[in-house]
């Protein structure tokens, strides 16, 4: 089997946890009883807000969604489809699978906001920072805009820590040359593993 | 008659478009109580924030008004000349003139934004999406920084629908290559009229 | 003695500045209840924010932080041992130290933000705004992500006010041609001065 370049697998990481990101972000502002423009806007922030922040920060462009229009345009026909069926979706829909798909976003995104970061050749504390950033941001300008408190930093639920370890596994993974493919996936998986287990134990740091 | 260059119409848009902004942000900012300040930075913000974010998501330097220091130090004065007269001004300026000088602003700005990002190469549907941004992201500044959910993400009225459709009609006529002029005021034109239309027979989309 | 270098002198100022900041963040986010990932988030904002949007507004990278992992370190380690404290250190810190030190970041600040600004040839009424920007947007971001309207446009204390007189007089100090320390020491000090000052005999301004 041809081993997959390391490029390519962190974009195909980062289209999943856009994905489910903006479903994330649809689930919420229909919760606020937005309109079409604001549940667009909610699931786009919800979804590119973490990485477009992280690559301003990096100064890196074109942006994630500028190059690949058609997540925009996919997340815009969702917005139209879901905004009408807020009701019947939202029964559908259960507390549980919230938290898992948004535990799956946590670890894909963090994880590829730390090797966007490595690759960009920033400090080690500085790329854990910004995979945490990446993680965790989406959420936190879906909250500003949604005129909250951002839930990340005051529920003491170990969330943005479960990134920050993995964002050091991730290092110390790569520090021992596993191939990227293990780096990536294993870290993205311990990640949202450590997350389903501290909610499940409703564990809390304070 | 000499034709007018494309950038220096567009230029000409987008201060016309900085002078409304302004207004409008006084007015909501006297209307928060806000202090000398707090009047002028949300003047500011209002005015320049749409802008300012487009050109950081385009990385676009130096800033429109880095590059035209009169617009922010006319803000400035009228900051200091408008703040003692709150009450006055405040009955002078009916709702009606408010909303047809947002509706105004708003279709200069997001005609100054598609035309800037198409002038950047951005795909078309993140030009739309560009133009959009620019049209209604300083009124969602101004709402995040006054401590309010922004209003264009919950009223339900059709105001960045408005520019989006604007923004769509500019993207068509340059495609059948209408003259610069035209493509520009047509636009503006339309969008200002879509939204006092809409405003007028209070349409909403949920 | 030997002279020391413009650029070295601005860093040490910026570095004294950022300690005050953070300082400050942690204050806040304790008051606010919030969790071990708040108090360091709020406080890398509160210290870095302005710092960072001047930066970005300036396209200027690497940013501060990102240079200097040692501060972000410093401040995670300093989250870690302050958290669990919140009430001893609340009660062994008075309103009057938090106003001091808060009056000697804003000088510092302030005149590490006009003296970048000018580096990168900013006009001189930007590069004032860029010193009161560095000054008060720390706090202004502060105070948007705990939720609240922005403490400095609201309470009509003359606090960006003193920052703008004071990056005006470092203009001018330069303009004279005095020398960097000089303009950079006296000009911090003045702010702060003024600042204590305004604070001490309740200055308002509408």
């Amino acid at each position: 089997m041809k081993p997959i370049p390391h490029q390519a697998l962190i974009t195909t990481i980062e289209i999943m946890a856009i994905l489910v990101g903006a479903f994330s972000g649809f689930i919420e502002a229909r919760r606020k009883r937005m309109d079409l423009v604001g549940v667009f806007t909610v699931a786009f922030i919800t979804a590119f807000g973490g990485g477009t922040l992280r690559d301003i920060l990096l100064d890196k462009r074109p942006l994630f969604w500028v190059l690949h229009q058609e997540y925009a345009i996919l997340i815009f026909f969702l917005a139209l489809v879901a905004t009408p069926l807020i009701r019947t979706l939202r029964q559908m829909v259960s507390e549980r699978l919230i938290v898992i798909a948004d535990a799956i976003g946590l670890g894909l995104f963090a994880v590829a906001g730390v090797s966007q970061a490595q690759a960009a050749h920033m400090p080690l504390f500085i790329a854990s920072m910004m995979g945490v950033i990446t993680g965790i941001f989406g959420g936190v300008l879906r909250d500003i805009v949604c005129n909250e408190v951002p839930m990340v930093f005051r529920d003491g639920q170990p969330y943005a820590i479960c990134a920050f370890f993995g964002c050091w596994l991730f290092i110390a993974l790569q520090y021992f040359h596993f191939s990227d493919d293990f780096c990536l996936w294993a870290s993205a998986a311990f990640i949202t593993m450590l997350r389903l287990i501290t909610w499940k134990f409703e564990l809390r740091i304070r």
